[in-house]
């Protein structure tokens, strides 16, 4: 059984917001991509030309010689395109926070590089921020994946299947649920002529407030003054957004429950 | 009638955390701190050494010779405390999101100054970047007021109540109940024996997104793509945590009506 190669090569199945950024970070660093193919024709096209690499139509036809096959796919992808990747020498990686690291076995050098955070193609990111949590099929891939994460990001730990899915969750609740709380509160600004804008500074704010103390910490509002005619009140100005007025409930009473028990 | 004053001097009713950071602000801005009255002894101490100003233990003793009297105590306090407070000549602001302009109606200039921030005694924030929402019973009140404001911060603009009313429910949304989710993903890791701090990059991510796409736009996740797969798993991960489980539940029906509704 040979070694895992040191990665010098990347080759990309997918060519959506995380392979995207990632292939920016990699470019960057002075890695060679070497080629791309993705379900989509259009993005493999843009992606082998702002990358300038090569592009396949079919993952069977894949040439074998990259150190690294970075699987960038949806969570629940994964496990298809594994299947028809054709058996190369080079490790193969997904970056999806859901699937086990076992979902890639049948490769000879297998492993999990799965970026903490919210990736868009139109939005770059400082890679160097970005959190990168590594896991490896054996110890020597582990140690390239760390070596790959720490040329772009200052942020690499190993974290296992089971751990990760749960990482994968308390982002779920970071990000898509409260980017909902902001999609209703631009709703309600929105309907009374207020500019969503106006929220922005509370918003950077309640971000940065928990670098410094703990959540449990830097609550506040009428929920843990236990202020009922301010939540009444709230609970009245959303008669015509019953689902908001649901959640609002619904939150105030873990809240009031918790603070006030 | 006389004229609403200019502010040289202000005295604040409260000495919490609203009243601390205004007068943080205030003070390095070059205006006088006159009293200070609060319903904590304590309280009006410590405030009265940091800003090296008089305090008085009841209200009906605060001298008539400010400029401006700021009522910085809870949306539930404003209008017993606007009762007991002398008849001055000077403006008499409430900082609430929730009152009305008219609960300060007996005194000759009254007006709101609602900072839209979530502020605390010990962490200081970039005033500058604080929305100030003004409103005045009078023109001449209004313009003071917004003149006071503009020598703190940049942004300031006139709101009625009404409006202001969906900003301060607004603000609960992006803030408390944001903070409720860093919560339960604090909790979610903390379980696992996984650090909060992994998170921060995506927290901080989430907000800033939001400078240059709509709330609408940056939404993202499982719910968004439909992968009932990864929404099963999360539910029977979350079975040990029932509320946190129906909040997820809440939300992903949300969204899932949202986009594929």
């Amino acid at each position: 059984m040979n070694n895992a190669p040191k990665i010098s090569t990347i080759s990309f199945v997918g060519a959506g917001n995380v392979a995207t950024q990632l292939a920016i970070a990699f470019d960057k660093a002075g890695f060679t991509i070497g080629e791309v193919c993705s379900g989509s024709r259009k993005g493999s096209k843009e992606f082998s030309q702002q990358f300038n690499c090569a592009m396949k139509l079919n993952l069977a036809e894949m040439e074998p010689g990259a150190d690294l096959y970075l699987i960038c796919v949806p969570d629940d992808k994964v496990g298809e395109v594994a299947g028809r990747l054709p058996d190369v020498n080079g490790i193969v990686a997904h970056t999806s926070g859901m699937t086990p690291l076992e979902s890639l076995n049948r490769f000879q050098h297998f492993g999990v590089f799965y970026p903490l955070q919210t990736l868009s193609k139109m939005k770059t990111v400082d890679h160097s921020e970005i959190p990168f949590c590594i896991e490896g099929g054996d110890e020597e891939t582990s140690v390239r994946l760390e070596e790959l994460a720490s040329v772009i990001s200052t942020n690499v730990s190993r974290v296992d299947s089971e751990k990760r899915k749960y990482l994968h969750l308390a982002a779920v609740f970071v990000n898509n649920f409260s980017n909902h709380l902001f999609s209703a509160a631009d709703e309600l600004l929105k309907d009374k002529g207020l500019d969503f804008e106006l929220l922005l500074p509370l918003i950077k704010e309640t971000a940065s407030k928990i670098e410094s103390l703990k959540p449990d910490e830097a609550q506040t509002g009428p929920a843990v003054r236990n202020d009922e005619s301010v939540i009444g009140q709230h609970l009245e100005m959303l008669k015509n957004y019953p689902g908001y007025r649901e959640l609002y409930k619904m939150i105030t009473e873990q809240l009031t429950k918790k603070y006030h028990g």
